[in-house]
């Protein structure tokens, strides 16, 4: 069965260096790039697509709210057409990138704010579908499993990726515990690998209360915002080809 | 004979307009379009690109230095590979927003300060070429007749298309005269009318002195930021009707 | 019995220009001055300052989210910590510029969707007046008359001025009638100022429904956006000075 | 004899790191602060003046052009009143933060391209001037010594500080030798100590070719973007202590 490791990239600004994607690019499977919005200046943006490439990793855009000061945390709240058209914005530059660099986009990861809020806000979850069909509808959405943006993707006609998060408690409803509650964030490898077993061995979301929301899974977000991070990212790619799963970039996966 | 006349279109910007695309568009074959980082936010984008098809206008990317505040005209001092991306970025942004219109970009213009620098400045229009040549190779590069920038576009195996202005005086070098001399704004109509007839009739720029400087001439460049300026394009549109030119897209004159 | 008329004023940015302040300037007696966060850049702010200590009109700073793109209009969710830093930062630029022209910044008015989320906001109302307190707590906060913003002044320790609208509808709430809905805004002169007057008569804000809700009214906000705006603008004060009011800055009415 | 040291600080960005203040701040006696326009957004400005105050290091405004994605290092050309109005932008929003927090600037060192620039253009270091001088006179100028800086901060009345680097060749002419020539840069401890004993002892700079240029030296610039540069810089400090320098902030050097 095959799987898909996937983390966010390109997150340097000018003269700011954030994460360590030298070393990350070798572990995971696909790349979520700034675009420019939150992170990701456009040499920035080169230089990390031409690693990706270099890498066999698949590239995917990120497109954030309009907020580097925030780094795309923040929410905000645009009108339809503005967010839409935002993202187009977005899409077509890392498409372009590629381009110059002889590679292709095949999906899109929205970042931040703009992830969780498309998450529960269905309106919003659809503008962004919107704007990823008028852009090209042949990209694949990643989304977090059992999210309003994965049934938006779907119901706009885009190929959806499910994915889950390898360090993240989940409620009851399927959505992220908090990171201001205990237990939010899993920090250790082991607890991290086993919480990523657990949830493929049930098929599903498998939530704190050990309650579980069916749903196909194909991808796993990793980080590599810390030394820890990449570790944790490494050890979960060898348990899993130890337990049979084949690794493969997205659109091999969904 | 076939000429094209161009202009700037879609610098309005968030909450604030210029210029009247409106009355403009009708008048012009192609339209250059902000991409976003010295005027013309997505938004503004997608509406310029939506416009300009509906109205038989070819699309063109107007790409500048990264500068709202100064509107792309402040001189800036770029490492060429900063500005090969930023570029890169710009005629993504722009490409993706004619695709998810179901329109194409078929030229590119830089602007203001990196047009005119790029046009003294042989690194800097090679630094312009190479970013048009590492997007899409197929793309042409409108640009000042007799400048270095035509030069390069040449050199980088592009089709270039050498442009006039209807509304400038020109040194015996074949640069514009600069607007604190005077002379160097041509406001009056009929002026602006005979000066391009002049040249067109020459088959080269005439300078100021009378010298011409031999150069084909495919595109005659208007401004749409006055209300007197779009009556001059409309009857320097017009007279060259009258004169038995066939105004055209881009595409069709080089 | 003092009375002040207020207006937005400083709002072009860049080469864009917005609003008509050389004619607002001689109607109002107090401005609120963009400080680069919406609108306004460092030359429009000294320009605007210089223009008006040389009216005689009061200096407010009018600071805003960082939102250049959605006009401050856009609502964001900033923590808190971060937006008493931004307001400062805001408060201290425009303070520099009075300074820099020999004037006196004296009261504060938030912009936007800042000022409208903080009228229903206790928190975010709070925010904004520890970060007055923090930077000068002699200056005057003009908020919307009944707002949580009103009451987080007072509770801090600031002099207030209340304000009405002289254009728009209010609900029995107190809250200004949303645009979306018939009747919100009032584009009439006449009514215009016959609404101003029931309220100043009512010594309370007179809402659509005829409820009154009483509060002090130290200040009238104007617009400039419109040739009919400042008609209105200059209408009203006319008004108010054949009725007897005295007209005055800021610092004479609170 | 009092001698000063002083360091660029507070150049973090929103969620992007960059230097360590910490380390940094108990061993220099005056702080270069960055003012939002090419590092340092609000909340990063009153955590870097928070600290400063409680380390007793004395405040300045290391104003910049705006240019957050070249980080200030790209040289432009900006219009002398635009500048001027951009710097005192800069200057009032961090002695707003200063004030928010207790404490006062009493100096102003340009970053950058823009102070690069203003060392070798008299007109550039005549609009620095000028909008120092516009602001607040009594503000001491941090200049590089025998820099068209300090002729202009002299000639427009302010009090001046020349400061001269440890880890910096210099030219004959007493500039700083590119940092593309070999030996431009002087990267151990013990050759940057002697270098600065070198220029104190001459009362002037000391070229690379042995030529002293006398200038007086009132402060020390050092770094703190590694660890080496920290080590650097404590060791300096404790050399200029150990020859019977008395090291002071700014307002007492001068």
């Amino acid at each position: 069965m095959k799987l898909n490791l996937n983390a966010d990239l390109g997150e340097s600004f000018g003269a700011w260096r954030m994460g360590d994607d030298e070393a990350l690019l070798p572990i995971v499977d696909s790349a979520n790039i700034a675009c420019g919005f939150h992170a990701g200046d456009p040499r920035v943006m080169r230089h990390t697509v031409r690693a990706a490439i270099a890498a066999h990793t698949s590239l995917g855009a990120h497109p954030a709210y309009p907020d580097l000061h925030g780094f795309g945390r923040r929410p905000m709240q645009m009108a339809p057409h503005e967010l839409e058209a935002a993202i187009i914005y977005q899409l077509g530059a890392l498409a372009g990138m590629a381009r110059a660099e002889g590679g292709t986009l095949t999906h899109v990861k929205p970042h931040g704010a703009l992830n969780n809020q498309a998450c529960e806000d269905a309106a919003l979850a659809a503008c962004v579908a919107r704007a990823i069909v008028a852009f090209d509808r042949d990209l694949i959405l990643l989304a977090p499993a059992c999210s309003a943006l994965v049934a938006a993707g779907e119901a706009a006609g885009l190929l959806v990726a499910s994915e889950i998060f390898a360090d993240r408690a989940y409620t009851t409803a399927g959505a992220l515990v908090s990171r201001s509650e205990p237990g939010a964030v899993l920090d250790n490898p082991a607890v991290c690998i086993d919480h990523v077993r657990r949830m493929l061995d049930a098929g599903g979301i498998v939530a704190a209360s050990g309650t579980v929301l069916p749903t196909p899974i194909h991808s796993i977000c990793v980080h590599g915002d810390s030394a820890d991070a990449v570790d944790t990212a490494r050890a979960l790619r060898e348990a899993l080809e130890a337990d049979g799963h084949v690794l493969a970039i997205l659109p091999d996966v969904v």
